[in-house]
């Protein structure tokens, strides 16, 4: 990770979501003039592991490698370890594939061995030959809490995959360290463009954009999100329930875009996404296309969408 | 691993030879009356994790669970994390299956926070539906280092597997402990007999014999070795070439009797290996059978004949 970060545009990105809108970016914009800044507040020990579902996920989807109906974990993958694990008495609510668990392990024993997150980062998706920079969004632990309505509070993961994301969510907090990465702010310094991907904003974009200095790093550059709401409903994940849960307002394009406010300069929903009478939308230039992206042309053709609105701005 | 520990019959194990007698063993044998303390010099840390191969061998071929033909891993195993490993450049001269790895990643988890390798060992083992007791000679790290003619010191496995065995030994050091593990111990000290499987002396036997008041616990008992010789040479591993390196000798029983010394009270050798002429053997109480042990059926006739033996001194 030494050398100067120059990218031009640089995506915010969560999991599933996120990961396919940027490999429509990859597609279309030159590897050195792309990073990603990726959300690791969902990040856990899992096996004794460091798991880094987001980073992954996004890794997974660049190098092609990825599992492309799921989302996330990689296709053809096998979980041999995992039926091993269960029957020696071991957890299994998270499920690692076979392969997916050389991922984690030669990230944590590089992290062990004390490299940096982004060194580890870098390093795997050379060997995946992934072009665009994928960055942590810091390389410190940063833990998204879930606060449940019955008063506990949860790991991300535990919330969403072992609890089914079921228990109503009183609040999100995050924990640890609000130092960003070196790499992932140098990188929004250099930014002309920054693409907040169509990722849940409380827990996957909102973990980015309170480190310090990020707000700050993209003050005055072109802002602007894709929603994670298609007719309402969350293109994938618990997303709906949190806005009514968080915010009080149905789930709606114009509920994410309230909530991320003066950061953008632009908008991006799905067809008949778009409310004309809602303030939210009306309060910034918003581009209305088809955003679900199921495989690779869609990507493509959403970014290339997105770019051309972007220019326009 | 609470609780008084009596086991009547006390068995020393390296490997694959000396966890095929152990099978006999335990079909003879009643669980509660049958403990082995099982060489842990051998372990190392790969991809971060504690492998303990010689523990496993036993625990797997005890359980049923073990690759039959190969002796060490699981049968139907597969290897894709390790294909995994090696597209993401990491090191792959030491091969872990995918349900493998599970045992791995439960002990390396376990003692990360702060089990002793003895209770994970007894968990592991009981999840897999082992009966007798497997100990390990000693929950700290005690690593058998080889000193080759080239004037290099390799851990075992990297010796044994990386260079498969060719640099020759000039000697067979252990670093780390020299303190048993409390079970170990006081299963020696409760055992009425103490059976050396046919595993390797200097690297797999040795290690045991060698640490603090182990050769004490076991004085005065009934102390009787199987060869782990067959017409001059190992049924397994790099013993004979050993032989000739470090004592000079031809490959031979006889070489073997002659280094465990005034320990044995009797001594177990194949079809055909038993030289009258030999002083080595003349000192000692001799059974001659066939001792290679390629399925149950053959494990157990072995232990059936070796504890005949036994009760004949």
């Amino acid at each position: 990770m030494s050398g100067v970060v120059r990218p031009r545009v640089v995506a915010l990105s969560g999991g599933v979501g996120g990961a396919r809108f940027v490999r429509g970016l990859a597609a279309v914009v030159p590897d050195d003039e792309l990073a990603v800044v990726v959300n690791t507040g969902d990040d856990f020990t899992w096996w004794g592991l460091t798991i880094c579902p987001d980073l992954d996920t996004v890794m997974y989807t660049l190098s092609g490698l990825g599992h492309e109906a799921r989302g996330w974990g990689l296709a053809e993958e096998t979980f041999h370890a995992l039926a091993m694990v269960e029957r020696l008495g071991g957890p299994a609510w998270f499920q690692l594939g076979d392969r997916d668990l050389a991922t984690h392990l030669m990230r944590t024993q590089a992290l062990a061995a004390g490299d940096s997150l982004t060194a580890v980062t870098a390093r795997l998706c050379h060997a995946l030959g992934v072009g665009p920079r994928i960055v942590p969004m810091t390389d410190q632990p940063r833990r998204t809490m879930i606060d449940t309505v019955d008063d506990r509070t949860l790991l991300l993961q535990e919330w969403l995959v072992r609890e089914r994301a079921r228990p109503a969510v009183a609040g999100v907090r995050f924990e640890g360290t609000d130092q960003p990465a070196d790499a992932a702010l140098s990188c929004l310094h250099e930014a002309e463009l920054v693409l907040i991907g169509p990722s849940n904003p409380y827990v996957s974009v909102d973990p980015i954009l309170t480190l310090a200095g990020v707000r700050e790093a993209v003050a005055g550059k072109l802002v602007v999100a894709v929603s994670p709401i298609v007719g309402g409903r969350a293109v994938k994940g618990p997303l709906a329930e949190m806005i009514t849960q968080l915010s009080g307002a149905a789930p709606s394009a114009a509920a994410v875009r309230a909530h991320y406010g003066e950061l953008l300069a632009g908008f991006v929903v799905h067809d008949g996404d778009q409310a004309d009478s809602d303030p939210g939308l009306e309060a910034v230039p918003v581009l209305t296309t088809d955003i679900v992206m199921p495989d690779r042309a869609a990507s493509e053709r959403v970014a290339r969408a997105v770019l051309d609105f972007c220019a326009r701005l």
